[in-house]
């Protein structure tokens, strides 16, 4: 039984052991570690929310490992603790790659101040980031100053990134197509800060990148009516250029968030999100698993496939085996 | 009672009062009228499936209305029939516009072989769209040839549109900010057809427009190894001009997902969300109105919020409430 205090006293590497061990408590699905994961989160609540998080998101090649290795080792540098964790839709589907292979960040793995977790394994019910807003909470609890959660450029996992982060960061390349990057300008919507890597490989692509942006991003904010105007930096991981200035943009970002008293409310509004998705994600599990649903699943799932039954129809029955007796809509 | 054949047989006229009068107790939230909704959708099934489902959107000003009027006469003219429904998710914030007011298209209104639906009145837990797969599926069984499904050019109902129809059109300015465009590209990978609307405003705009739009899907078809490459047509609602060419690039549309197999495979993925989406709207409905969950929420929430409770535990102890005895995830 691990408590908060494993995670808050005694030697460094005793204290991430502790935290690797909570972490896979957080992960495992049997009822008997649900219940003590619920009950460490408990304990470790009143010691959590210290933390800056900050999400980070690119399209693949764009340099993520190479930016938060930088970004680590300028922190660490700085006598800030840093926690790294990873919200990797791919790992169910493609085998994953994002954190699996800690070798990516070789000099930040071995700072006995940074933390660097692999995303989990196994796809869940939950979507694509079930327990990572659990995890942060156990990093703030074992102290950590900063919480780096990096995900790949796909959409979903972006919103659930930006949806448990203080600040989400979008890295960008300056000289990638214009038109496949203007396609992720959906997620661009979604970024407090932008910085666009590897500007040394070709320095005028990045101005023209940066003033492209820019203009997007103020048409935007005039159409939306924002109060902040998302940064955007430039500069290359590999030789650290503009990591310090990205460092300074975040708590630059953070000081408007807290004078505007945007920063409590958008932590608040991610809790009752939380609260939303765990309750969705418990209905389903439960649902599932029921006896009754799951025997006459397949057959309703094949009626409606072939057109012989109305979806809504299928899930009326299938919502009667499930609540019975109750009442429902 | 609403049987099948009331939307089948006898005068025009009152075919469109009983197809009116089912959607409205599809729309019903009474127990009663839901048991006879769906014994209606069952009746119905055999029946539905032979209409071209179109979905339509587009960002206020940009000509929706007119655009499905012209569309709209265009195929009541080659002597189809036409029923035009809205999903909305304006309505319940900001009072609603889209199809609200019938007058937007008085010369479709009076056809009789054209049928509109305004958008529901009240937003549902269900999301954006709740009913309107069912209600296709009446209006298909009451015989219409063409579904034109309406929505606003905000994200969540393009995707439950994009969702729902067999081909997903999206309409264009030609001549606003390049910029504010771009942004709409997350939609833009939805849209199997782009019409640029207003190209006769300025023409030479409508060409940039348009070769833009064109190299931009290419590259993204590339990186996406998409089978079709949407096409970009521009014309002039008000003048119908191109609207003809529009509609024979929805039938280029549904010949070749028909020959590439996608045709039905579309059909049965929407059919399968169309499952999954009323069961969990199901779920949460009756989970909102349990006794346990009702009354323990609001504390619960508070402690959340306020950070006294991890949010993953308040959902465990709101899903012991509603599950009781039941094994849950």
């Amino acid at each position: 039984m691990i408590g908060v205090a494993a995670l808050r006293e005694g030697p460094a590497a005793a204290r991430r052991r502790a935290l690797a061990k909570a972490i896979t408590l957080l992960e495992s699905s049997l009822p008997a570690h649900r219940a003590q994961a619920d009950a460490l989160l408990t304990e470790a609540l009143p010691h959590s929310g210290g933390a800056i998080r900050v999400g980070l998101s690119g399209v693949p090649g764009v340099g993520k490992s190479s930016f938060i290795e930088s970004l680590g080792l300028h922190l660490v540098g700085q006598g800030l603790t840093v926690a790294v964790l990873a919200v990797d839709p791919s790992s169910s589907v493609s085998g994953g790659s994002i954190l699996g292979d800690k070798t990516r960040m070789e000099k930040l793995a071995i700072e006995p101040n940074a933390f660097i977790r692999p995303s989990p394994s196994r796809g869940t019910l939950g979507g694509v980031a079930s327990h990572t807003r659990e995890v942060m909470r156990l990093c703030e609890a074992a102290g950590f100053d900063v919480i780096l959660v990096e995900t790949v450029g796909v959409g979903q996992s972006e919103v659930a990134v930006a949806g448990m982060t203080d600040c989400f960061a979008l890295l960008q390349l300056p000289n990638a197509g214009d038109d496949l990057q203007a396609l992720k300008k959906g997620v661009m919507e979604l970024a407090d800060l932008i910085f666009i890597n590897k500007a040394d490989l070709d320095p005028n692509a990045a101005m023209r990148a940066r003033a492209q942006i820019v203009s997007s991003l103020r048409l935007h904010n005039q159409a939306h009516g924002a109060q902040w105007l998302p940064e955007v930096l430039q500069g290359s991981a590999l030789s650290a250029e503009g990591v310090a200035e990205f460092w300074a943009a975040v708590q630059r970002h953070r000081a408007h968030q807290r004078e505007a008293g945007q920063f409590e409310a958008r932590r608040h509004a991610q809790d009752l999100a939380w609260l939303q998705e765990r309750i969705d994600e418990g209905l389903r599990l439960a649902f599932a698993a029921h006896p009754g649903v799951a025997a006459h699943w397949p057959k309703l799932k094949d009626d409606v496939r072939a057109g012989r039954l109305a979806a809504s129809t299928a899930a009326r029955a299938l919502l009667n085996e499930f609540l019975g007796e109750k009442t429902h809509g």
